[in-house]
């Protein structure tokens, strides 16, 4: 009964939010309203007052645009959330389209076909929630179509949404030097000379991790990210940030103070009217919205569209970063060097651990060390089944890791200076090596898919590569062993992670679409899996940083990867027999910078285990 | 004396050309003329009516743009270039900027720094010469920078050209079914449906490839390429030919006149306006000049942009082409391999070898081929420090092939319904094998670049990847073993094949920003290198069409190459003790594939050797 009477109820506030929403498009002459995803600073995580289309759907994961017309709404996820989708949405009120699947529409095709029966159809949006690079695929898209893409400047869920809960406004507080490595004044004078030599006049600087960067400035007000909500401005002459001033440490404003303008937030846009007027503003398509660039186009700024400077300064990391980012991963990899010990005595001793105990043990070690922040992203740790999805956000405190099974911890930390993420898949009911006991020995297919995985990713992470190579070509060398074994993932191989800021971050990547070369001072992930439902799913993930190698004769420049990661790599689920001498090396001396860095720290039942984990036959 | 005199004469004749160029400049109030290598039909081989910045400039390379300014003079080249246009152009009156170069600029850089001085910079260009792509650019480029596109109908070079050279008109001839393997009702009746489904009305058909096959018709106007000169317009339920009827075949002309409208080449420009009118007009701005974007914009036509429809269909061949293209290497293959006999042999006899005369004994056998038409670009024959100029195109009747060099021939035929194109490396005075004369035993150097070379070949010619793998992943996967040795090349490592068509052609191809997907059917050569100046250079070429593998349980569509080429690479300098026991197998399968399909069609001495230097010990 309780579940009927919560699928009514569920049917019920979503016709009523819906009838509302439709009441307004009528109002405004519209024939659908587009709730996306994204928030007025495109973040990853948002703040809990910006929720607009989980309030609006029902729908709460972390990427989903949701389209209401006057007669249907649509909601559109991809495969990582079609199960949660249903589940979570008033079926008899929304459609969810599975993008990916057969005959499962697209937003763009959605709203075309919508748009067939009417000579003129008015989609409305609000501006600040949709990337410049979105509206104009919009426009594109919508070119000769009848269809009209209506700014509203009111944001009709907003209207309608009484009561949010009210955003988390943190403290701001400065780093110093020692973490950033280089003041804010330095890196203001450098975006400004890039400014010059690119002949802008003014740089809107919209996105939380970027004005963090820019700054010194760290807040809490976003889950995992340490950032806050603000604007800036900054102009070749000038820079402006845009925040409660109240929010900021009394010593942290008065630095700043000396050189930028505080204003407050909600002045952001009459500000940037008045500086862009008759000026030439840097717009970059893919990390601005829509609302900026309509607010410089309607108050005379000239458009210059370019990559925004401040992405490609804050992924190259300087030597304190650098050093920096190396402590932090060593304390991470501490933290799960030390949960997996804790879970092989666990299992030893016949005791209990499930999904959620687990995370709560790993996440009790990290808190453990120096300068912990809180964590960079929510702990995925799935056992069995579970470890085959590849967000799989929700532990389960009923599931119990079970002998045989793979089990998949993929974390990661937010310390003063430094932000980590890796991810081991471990095999359950091993106990220590060599005590053999019944039902521990994985099958063929678990040793053979793991050990793909593992190839795949010391054949990226003892790439050498000329400058100029970008991460496409690199994702086809991850790939290649695995694709000649039958075997792939639907994810790509890695992404770049911010100094004590996002573990998201551009412009660097590891995909079949990366275009960007890397650089050396990026960071990036590598993380091949495997994953296949119902069994189980593998994925190893270290953090890189790129350096250059000696040049060679002919002068070409040669960059090659550095882990930041020192974690062992499950020595039950390992064939050696498929390695070769390249990999087989690349192993024993990962293993042996493990035991040199990690083992001293450790305490001697620890220490012990862990040179035992890292000895290869 | 004679080449002061000779010097002289350029600098004064190219000073009357500027002069001329430059007062109809001032007639026309612009501050420079861009003069591109593009012509109307975006050729990479021009007819030679067409060839104007050869014309004005001197310089007669497959690519390079000229930019007359009012004072100044620029013409911009890149690295295959950088001797040959200081060679052939008037450096008293023209700069050459060696783009790639330290301090070189580019020409957007160029225009923008000549316009620097000046409120207001007039650039002039004949819209017919200016991919819509490159039109694009330059209007983003050039954004609020006070410079101002200025199209001018007519062609100011062409104004001064007093005496070209007068185009080829060849025959035009139909290919039958036999050879196309669909009628051409049937693809036009495709791209029609095509159209509908992406709800336009109009499709211009201006690249000269795209029409040969579209029609099933070819021509020789151009060198090459077996197409000839012509528009198409295709409607909805319409198509139109904007060719001379005089010079098509009687019998292919009544055939076409069926169903297609026949009209003078030079009525495309008013038939198109009168089509697009209130209509919807594919442009795809990579394929379409900005003179025909320019037509529809000014007379009512609604532009989408897409991707041109033919290009796919064209790369994706039926079972007939792929027949008729395997065919056509197997002839090219055996040609290859009996210049290669025919080369040991006069090396053995003591005689001279020269460049000039190993190219016309290679293309004597080729001519020595049914249905041969002609070669498929100009043959490249470099030995010793030649073979590392990656298109060397001017082969030396002086230079003589000398015991201990390396020796590249990168060659290719157009067959009567097959295409062909294929490099290899051979090491000179080696004799027949075994037969141990002094200094005939290649230097270590020379072992290992050709086998990392050719591990690079092989590593990419075995991979299997699924459907959706770009060309940017195979080329990382190509190129992964030689980075590990320190080696790199410089151009991509795959492009696409046309079936009796351009042996350059999209949409397919494997290098660093290749993003579209490969699909069986389509044809890509895979060409890895390694260039040294001074030392020598190595290319190993194949083509491949893409085939579907069996489905895997997990419901992966895999796909693989297989070979159309069949030549053994030089088995002097191979180090077989650097393969993986995967790169020897595929080696030997492919050598008792070229045993199999090639020997039994040879002179017995030819089929001998064949079989001897296929032979791994």
């Amino acid at each position: 009964m309780a579940a009927i009477t919560n699928a009514n109820a569920k049917e019920t506030v979503t016709a009523k939010k819906l009838e509302a929403l439709r009441e307004r498009l009528r109002a405004h002459n519209l024939d659908a309203w587009l709730i996306p995803s994204v928030d007025e600073h495109i973040n990853e995580y948002l703040p809990r007052n910006r929720e607009r289309r989980a309030w609006a759907s029902g729908f709460t994961g972390s990427a989903g645009d949701f389209l209401v017309a006057l007669h249907e709404a649509w909601l559109f996820v991809d495969s990582r959330y079609y199960e949660q989708a249903d589940t979570e949405v008033a079926l008899g009120q929304i459609h969810v389209s599975k993008m990916g699947m057969e005959g499962q529409p697209g937003l763009s095709e959605k709203i075309k076909a919508l748009a067939e029966s009417s000579q003129h159809f008015r989609l409305g949006f609000d501006p600040f929630t949709l990337t410049v690079q979105q509206y104009q695929s919009f426009k594109k898209s919508f070119d000769s179509t009848g269809i009209e893409l209506v700014p509203i400047s009111e944001n009709l869920a907003d209207s309608l949404w009484m009561d949010p809960p009210p955003p988390v406004l943190s403290e701001v507080f400065a780093i110093p030097e020692s973490i950033s490595g280089k003041s804010w004044q330095q890196k203001l004078s450098e975006v400004q000379d890039k400014m010059k030599a690119l002949k802008v006049d003014v740089l809107p600087v919209t996105k939380l991790d970027q004005i963090a960067w820019l700054f010194n400035l760290r807040g809490q007000d976003i889950s995992y990210n340490p950032v806050f909500i603000a604007y800036a401005i900054v102009t070749t002459d000038q820079a402006h940030l845009f925040i409660d001033a109240a929010r900021m440490q009394p010593q942290a404003l008065e630095d700043l103070a000396s050189r930028v303008g505080i204003h407050p937030y909600e002045d952001y846009q009459k500000r940037l009217s008045e500086h862009c007027s008759v000026k030439t503003v840097l717009i970059d398509p893919k990390h601005t919205t829509a609302g900026t660039l309509f607010i410089v186009e309607q108050h005379g700024g000239m458009v210059r569209e370019a990559e925004h400077p401040v992405e490609l300064m804050k992924a190259l990391k300087n030597e304190t970063e650098i050093h920096m980012m190396q402590a932090a991963n060593l304390k991470a990899s501490r933290g799960k060097i030390r949960a997996w010990f804790w879970l092989e005595r666990q299992i030893q001793a016949g005791r209990t651990v499930t999904e959620t105990s687990f995370r709560d043990a790993i996440e009790g070690f990290y808190a453990e060390e120096q300068d912990f922040m809180g964590l960079s992203f929510n702990t995925i740790s799935g056992a069995g089944a579970n470890s085959s999805i590849v967000h799989y956000g929700t532990p389960d405190p009923a599931k119990k890791l079970e002998k045989g099974e793979l089990f998949l911890i993929d974390s990661g930390c937010q310390f003063l200076g430094g932000t980590t993420d890796d991810t081991r898949t471990m095999f359950v009911g091993s106990g220590f090596i060599g005590s053999g006991q019944a039902g521990e020995t994985p099958t063929e297919r678990q040793k053979l898919c793991f050990t793909e995985v593992m190839k795949a990713h010391i054949n990226c992470a003892m790439q050498r590569f000329p400058k100029g190579t970008e991460g496409a070509r690199l994702d086809g060398v991850t790939r290649y062993t695995l694709w000649q074994n039958g075997l792939d993932y639907g994810h790509g191989t890695g992404h770049g992670v911010g100094a004590f800021l996002n573990v998201h971050e551009g412009p660097n990547g590891i995909h079949k679409l990366a275009t960007k070369p890397l650089e050396p001072g990026m960071i990036t992930s590598i993380e091949p899996g495997y994953y296949q439902p119902g069994w189980g799913g593998i994925r190893l993930e270290n953090l890189y940083r790129v350096i250059e190698l000696e040049a060679d004769a002919d002068g070409i420049r040669w960059y090659a990867f550095e882990s930041l990661t020192y974690i062992p790599f499950e020595q039950k689920l390992i064939d050696f027999s498929r390695l070769n001498a390249e990999q087989l090396q690349w192993l024993r001396n990962y293993y042996a910078a493990i035991v040199e860095k990690i083992a001293p720290t450790l305490a001697p039942d620890e220490a012990a285990w862990l040179k035992e984990v890292c000895t290869i036959g």
